[in-house]
């Protein structure tokens, strides 16, 4: 999403706009004391103004004289982070730069690997048609041991998917589905089993929330996610606190997981504290074990060692190196996997959205009007600040959300690539910009309430039964 | 079992003996350097000798001039412990002491409180029947809340009863029988249902065995576990590993415990470190659920904070404490407790049997010529030396192994007082006392071996059904 490079003031770091302010407001005081005509005065309050509006976007913080912007803290393994490094772990991601993470930084720091037009290229040859948009605009951006799984499924060996949700709340909204929809893509390319996990026990133990609450998100959330067409089939989805309870694989390999794992271990992946609770500190072995096929017998007939594939958020990915580290250990293939960029909030690309702010994101349960309502009023711009500057200057896709959002969901490439240029070089404007969003992303909702309608209790009931799926091993 | 006091060698603290040895020794260096005459030398060095065996029955350690004895080192939460206080955790007990541990301390430093002959008269009358020689002789000896236990049943309020066993290998030996002997005598008096938690997974997790071994060995210690006689239409014994797979309700009960303790909790109660694996410092909410009744909701019809009582060895009381600080807080009752001593083993009181030594104990699998050999050769006596010195000063019953195994084994309580009186008076010798001890265990194990095979299968497996019990709540 941030190729050509573009330096403006949104690439500055916190402490970098900070002192511009400050010059800029010293700048203001001598021009007023010395008197200075006032069309110059005015010039350096808009320019002091303009400077004001990028630290707060930058930082999300008001600028306050002698105040300079709070570092970013400890990132999740205890050490200082490098001042500007991006905290990515399962339950943060921050960035203090609008344009959104620093992803090759991430592929650096998390040891994976990025995908590169030969994968891309690979994956076309071996599926026969043209990959996913979220492959060809860099959305799913890194991998671990993708090629592995080319090389099994090229000698017709299988494979299965695996991905999953923390149901935190009912409200799932648009960035959601991002796993999800690319998760349907491969399931149907492939032609693979898909297991689906939904975390009702870590939202429990993480939040304050009753176990009742949790596991009621994970059905509801579960019709969410059957809505976005997966094949009854060849997909199994289930919520921890219920498939636990049913699967004496699916213990076995979490224990097998616990045993290989210390608290020293997980409190350098994790981050977690003497005074967390025994619960946090042993789940990650419970998303580790979905990895491993034997963890559903009945799916798989009882045949262990099967490759499993997971594509996920890359902030995930801390539990996976977990479990990659694992696998060998206990006599088990390492997964592959796929990692997607994160989705950003309407108000820019700095932080990953909130199911609780409701202005934070599209949610799949907003009607076209409040839709319309939320791009207008909160997707953050890169246009100028008046139509003559931005016919002038044009606007800034790499910090415009509009351009983000329809990124992932505006599937004409030749269309986007035309909306980008003609908003760069300012012949459209972020108005028209935002009304392309608002009649990309209306229809699209609408027509998964609508398949959300058709999800019934008894079809729910049907994916998260422990059952053998159409698939032959 | 310990309650004339006996002051001889044997009740002395490590130190002092070490002292005497040492004082004994010079004064055998002295008389030989003096020219002394021979039969004053020889009976120096025989009270020596005598001094030397002492110190090593009650260190475990050979005397060795110059180098005091090893303090008992650190107790499980990682502060010092004084001297001469046992160290007792669900993992070692140890003592310096060759009567075994002190008891009466444990009560106060765990907090407990203890079985007095008020609490025994009052059982006496709840049931209407004579109280078991464990209770009258003080084998359980430490309980919690059992008087509220005995509130509810006088009010015709149910209970159930809850112990268990880790299945560390395939020999049991008759020490293990213990809780098992007195929780079929609750079982019948109170007429309540019953469950048994064999802890395969923690097995799994401490030890170094497979998963597959640490289940098989489970059912096979089901097998003597039910050769003891429980009613299978009240008794349910499941497999950690099993059950887990079978039942919602005990995961959810696991992951309300691992919510509301830390590591820091852990840390303290049970000694464990950063390096210690996950599964380990989770585990502790594994033994803790089957306190509550709502993780059997097919053997309570769903009913829910019905009360427990727990029969156990007094090392297991740490996991209970954690237990019932948690209770309240995830809304349940605190189970009771019922304690026992520890068994000891043929070399003494001062460690617990070890089941991969097999000159520790009489195992379940034993031949009356086995039980015959190592009684005679292995059963630590509290004899004197010689016949004559038996005669004149009598047989100490405190650490005599046998007085010991026949407190536990022999029902009739006026032929065990007058074995003691008979052998502190000298008049009994320590080969016939060793002679009642294995005719009273030769056909004890014989009886268990014959029930033990009448255990098939499909015994086993009706056992570890999860089904209702017959009981109305």
């Amino acid at each position: 999403m941030a190729d050509s490079p573009n330096c403006d003031l949104k690439s500055l770091s916190p402490l970098q706009l900070f002192e511009r302010v400050t010059e800029q407001g010293e700048k203001v005081r001598a021009l007023k004391a010395g008197k200075a005509p006032k069309d110059e005065i005015d010039a350096a309050v808009r320019t002091l103004l303009s400077l004001k509006l990028s630290y707060k976007t930058t930082t999300g913080q008001d600028y306050q004289a002698g105040l300079p912007p709070k570092d970013l803290v400890l990132i999740n393994n205890g050490t200082a982070k490098e001042e500007d490094e991006d905290l990515v772990d399962p339950w943060n991601v921050q960035t203090s730069n609008a344009k959104g993470v620093d992803y090759d930084k991430l592929i650096v720091r998390f040891g994976s690997s990025k995908i590169d037009t030969d994968l891309i290229n690979r994956i076309e040859r071996a599926i026969g048609q043209k990959p996913h948009h979220f492959l060809r605009r860099g959305i799913f951006f890194s991998h671990r041991d993708m090629d592995q799984i080319l090389d099994a499924y090229e000698n017709k060996k299988p494979f299965y998917l695996y991905t999953g949700r923390g149901p935190s709340s009912q409200a799932m909204h648009v960035g959601h589905l991002i796993p999800f929809m690319f998760t349907k893509w491969l399931q149907e390319v492939f032609d693979v089993p898909l297991v689906i996990q939904l975390t009702d026990d870590e939202k429990y133990l993480w939040k304050d929330m009753t176990i009742e609450k949790a596991y009621e998100y994970a059905r509801e959330n579960a019709k969410d996610i059957i809505a976005c067409g997966f094949d009854i089939n060849k997909t199994f989805i289930f919520s921890d606190l219920d498939y636990l309870g049913t699967s004496a694989g699916f213990y076995r390999n979490i224990v097998k997981v616990q045993k290989h794992v210390t608290f020293n271990q997980v409190k350098g992946i994790f981050g977690f504290t003497d005074s967390d609770c025994i619960g946090k500190i042993s789940f990650p072995a419970i998303q580790a074990a979905p990895s491993f096929s034997s963890s559903f017998p009945q799916i798989f007939n009882g045949k262990e060692n099967i490759q499993c594939l997971i594509p996920c958020a890359i902030d995930q990915d801390p539990y996976f190196r977990m479990t990659r580290d694992v696998a060998p250990r206990i006599g088990q293939p390492k997964p592959a996997l796929l990692h997607s960029v994160f989705f950003p909030a309407l108000q820019g690309a700095q932080t990953k959205m909130s199911a609780s702010d409701p202005n934070s994101s599209i949610f799949l349960t907003d009607t076209p009007k409040q839709i319309k309502t939320k791009i207008n009023k909160h997707a953050f711009s890169g246009g100028r600040d008046t139509i003559e500057e931005h016919r002038k200057y044009g606007g800034n896709c790499e910090v415009d959300v509009s351009i983000m959002y329809l990124t992932f969901f505006l599937e004409d490439d030749d269309r986007l690539e035309q909306l980008k240029q003609a908003y760069t070089s300012g012949e459209l404007l972020t108005g028209e910009l935002k009304k392309v969003l608002i009649e990309t992303m209306q229809p699209l909702v609408a027509a998964h309430q609508e398949r959300r309608k058709q999800v019934t209790d008894e079809i729910v009931k049907q994916f998260m039964t422990p059952r053998k799926l159409a698939f032959e091993f």
